[in-house]
């Protein structure tokens, strides 16, 4: 009969690795069936639960408690394993404790002043304030630690955007600095692809396709998952960008991440427009506005996002469109398409916002009034509410010649976009309406862009080439698919990046990478392992894991600054 | 000084463009400077407003109401104007009152016996009953009509599928048949890419680029704009999908839409995948699974669309996979990279359902409890619930053995799939730990398929060759990229597809196009101009538009049936 036996031991604190040291050593003693060596989180105990491992006794531990359950074959056997707990951990103190190592950030830094970089890893309840110590060293932050609250996290980001630092994480698992990995990374040839991604194995699995595809990578820089939030703004990943488009040595730069927030999406998106180089964008689960927008390039994934990256350099230096953009001003789009307006609308959300409809593809979209445009607006005008009794209006362009006036009429309107369906049952001569109206509007005020998107074949009855040239003699950029002009039109009317706060020095970036580890031993050993100077810190919590004491000491320090 | 003056006829029924003919023959007229005639639905009076033509008196309309505003220099002038009206109106039927028109769909049906189609444009409060005559006698639909209630959709599809009829529609704007379009279409040659399309701007976009490109088109099947909706399950999609499945004139297939509701989209997905043929699929805003899954194509926009579906042609037939698929069983996927599971998910939503996750993409995939799986489940077992006090899954592989085991010991599992993630900081040998998992699992059940993606370089340290060799030699599945592992998951997983009652008969689709036109004039005046037979039917609404008395009628005709 196997018997369980078991330990809490309320507030103490021990490094993970510890803890699964402790673990593997106690399965290895005689008669243990199972171990579990854990903090008392509600999923750990459940976890316990489902290997059989939870008690009435042990089931009280609570989330900062550690507890150590023993199965055995018998009782004694498992108190014999329970007794050798401490013996265990002491002798895996002795093996590290004949290396002087720092007791402090401040220390380290001290002993390896080029350490542009800190790597924390210790636990969530710790790290922020670890990171914070880092930041004001003037150190750039890998926060590998998860567990970290979101206040925390936009707190530290903006301490760092003022000082020109970076915060990659909380939660960001990869990064590679000048060819060193931090955390875990993937060992590739260097090269001309940099890459900046939320999380780690986003960064992991692009990077190490570039390598198997004969590319390499000049950095990759970690956000953390949460980066792309609403809230955060993508602080970290907008930094990044800009530091690899001042990089000269990234000829290519990737985004990887989760899909952000719509508004944050169209800030990054306006910002990778304007670093001139090619972006290769996979936002994993983000309906891509287009296969091609100017220098932005959308993948269908982190190995396509690899091959992209590595075509791309081969193709050459992107140019920077010599027009200069629209700015200030919004785009009205009259469609009488509802396909056409919807797929503009996917085109453009990703770079125009706030962005209207009556097709909206978002509920956050959604035109109050359908008669009545705001910001940038794209009207589906067959829709069901302006059909009773009326012809759709690719017969009928009285609608749309009035909304039109209407539009232009509207001093923030900069650019109209227009669809303009040929074929059987559509209206015999659209040009013959259009065409007059268009050249009014751009005879009243020339500032305003008129954009026609033509669907049609040349045997179609309206007579393509015909349309067409009379649509542009009035003045209309003329398009032959939506495709184009969206592009065309994400190009003209991109807002302007938004500030990144003190730019990083691209030296913290090139010279040779020395770092500070504080929390997972492993990753030390790594860094040192690829050639990079690096101190391991001492690391304890403060007042050994007693977070009242801790909040008391932290005060006193803080009255003594 | 304008004059409005208006005129409002309550409960009439004009064709809308008798009401367009009207509108401009008035504007026509001496001295009139603005004229409007429309229902008086709230969005018209809307419309009349901005236009300057709403006053106190008309403003009283109701939506089944005709309103005719007429603004003139003087009041003398809009009251000529207003007089004319019934002579205009009168004028217009002596045109088209000299050829023989039936007045029902039953006479004409005697007419043109070969016709196999109807097409219906009347107002949509009619169009619903035309349809449901045309389906009594046995014809295809072809329902341009907008504002159908979704119930009458539901029951129009229903009973055609029952009898291997098409519905297309309601607010179908587009169909190409044996090459005659109806509706509004282009003229396109014909050729081996058959199309299916939700709306009529998606369909005529991509059939007039693949016209464009060179290519040509066998049929364009229009499905409306609802068919993909959960309600309506895409019975009309999935009927033009076997369809063109069976239709030897057609190699490759396009299905074009907005994005379906998750589960429809499931369905159609796996009825494409059982084709046999390459179909492109261009969900617009749906976010792509992957680039490609095995015969599946995802386009990112209509243009590309067009355009891969013309490359396909070239590169010869598809050949379905020789093994056959895991029925009736779920896949578990065990991941270390929150990323990769993301990823996955994403890639495996489209054709797997009910999925969750831990890592969800659309709320309703959330796994109730992380620790334990239902149906198809995804963990990413690096989430934060379980990382407190415990080192990452990359490290410490504890967490995943256990979990593998007891997804092994779940008799509705058929599959399991992990990631391994190799680099700096990673665990130094993870094969040695999940082999013999592995190797146990295949041991007890081999009917589970365990499948793994390795992500690494050669450079790694933990020699990728070997990792891979030794995975493999235990009996897994192993890819080097998320893409190719959810390919192969997609294939092997999919689920048989649904049945879509009687098959469309091909004869139908193959013989000269006949047509019976019930509505828009210009769509008969088309199809007789592309050379097809037609005939106009001289529709009138029941008890002349008077809803009350034609309920009535409807009820004495069905008593005496």
């Amino acid at each position: 009969m196997n018997s369980v036996r078991s330990e809490i031991r309320p507030g103490a604190y021990f490094d993970s690795a510890v803890l699964m040291q402790l673990q593997r050593a106690l399965l290895g003693l005689p008669g243990v069936a199972d171990a579990g060596v854990v903090m008392g989180t509600p999923a750990n105990l459940e976890l316990l639960d489902q290997s059989g491992l939870l008690t009435d006794e042990n089931k009280k531990a609570g989330a900062n408690d550690l507890l150590i359950v023993i199965k055995a074959e018998s009782d004694s056997a498992a108190g014999d394993a329970l007794k050798q707990v401490d013996s265990l951990l002491s002798r895996r103190r002795a093996s590290v404790a004949d290396e002087f190592r720092p007791k402090s950030l401040e220390t380290a830094a001290q002993q390896l002043p080029d350490a542009s970089w800190v790597l924390v890893s210790v636990p969530g309840r710790f790290a922020a304030q670890v990171a914070r110590d880092a930041l004001n060293l003037n150190r750039h932050v890998f926060l590998y630690s998860d567990n970290v609250s979101l206040e925390d996290e936009i707190a530290l980001k903006k301490t760092a955007q003022a000082k020109g630092l970076l915060v990659m994480g909380p939660d960001c698992g990869t990064a590679i600095i000048n060819g060193v990995g931090l955390g875990f990374a993937n060992r590739v040839r260097r090269g001309p692809i940099g890459v900046v991604g939320a999380a780690g194995t986003g960064l992991q699995a692009v990077t190490a396709h570039i390598h198997t595809l004969g590319g390499g990578v000049s950095h990759a820089i970690g956000a953390g998952g949460r980066d792309l939030k609403l809230e955060v703004d993508a602080i970290t990943m907008r930094q990044g960008l800009d530091a690899l488009a001042r990089d000269p040595e990234t000829r290519v730069i990737v985004l990887v991440s989760k899909p952000p927030a719509a508004s944050v999406a169209a800030k990054l998106l306006a910002a990778a427009q304007a670093v001139g180089k090619p972006v290769v964008v996979d936002f994993i689960g983000y309906p891509p506005p287009a296969r091609k927008l100017g220098n932005l390039h959308f993948a269908t994934g982190l190995s396509e996002a690899a091959e992209m990256a590595t075509q791309l350099l081969v193709r050459g230096k992107w140019e920077m469109p010599s027009q200069l953009p629209l700015a200030n001003c919004y785009l009205r789009g009259l469609f009488s398409g509802g396909t056409l307006a919807y797929e503009t609308m996917l085109g453009l959300q990703a770079v125009l916002s706030p962005l209207f409809s009556n097709a909206p593809i978002t509920k956050d979209q959604t035109l109050p009034d359908p008669l009545k445009s705001q910001a940038h607006t794209i009207v589906d005008l067959g829709d069901d509410v302006f059909m009773v009794g009326r012809l759709h209006p690719m017969i009928d362009n009285d609608l749309r010649l009035r909304r039109l006036r209407q539009e232009a009429a509207d001093p923030d309107v900069g650019m109209i976009l227009l669809d303009v369906v040929l074929g059987e049952g559509a209206h015999p001569d659209p040009a013959s309406e259009l065409a007059p109206a268009i050249k009014e509007i751009r005879e009243q005020r020339l500032e305003i862009e008129v954009v026609v998107v033509v669907v049609g074949t040349e045997d179609d009855p309206q007579n393509l080439e015909s349309q067409v040239a009379r649509l542009a003699e009035a003045g209309a950029v003329v398009f032959r698919t939506a495709t184009e002009a969206i592009e065309y039109v994400a190009g003209r009317m991109s807002e302007p990046p938004g500030s990144v706060g003190a730019p990083v020095s691209l030296e913290s970036l090139h010279q040779p990478l020395a770092a500070i580890n504080v929390g997972l031993e492993s990753f030390y050993t790594s860094l040192v392992g690829q050639g990079a100077q690096a101190v391991q810190v001492d690391w304890r919590p403060p007042a050994a894991g007693n977070e009242k004491l801790a909040a008391i000491l932290a005060k006193m320090k803080k009255s003594n600054q």
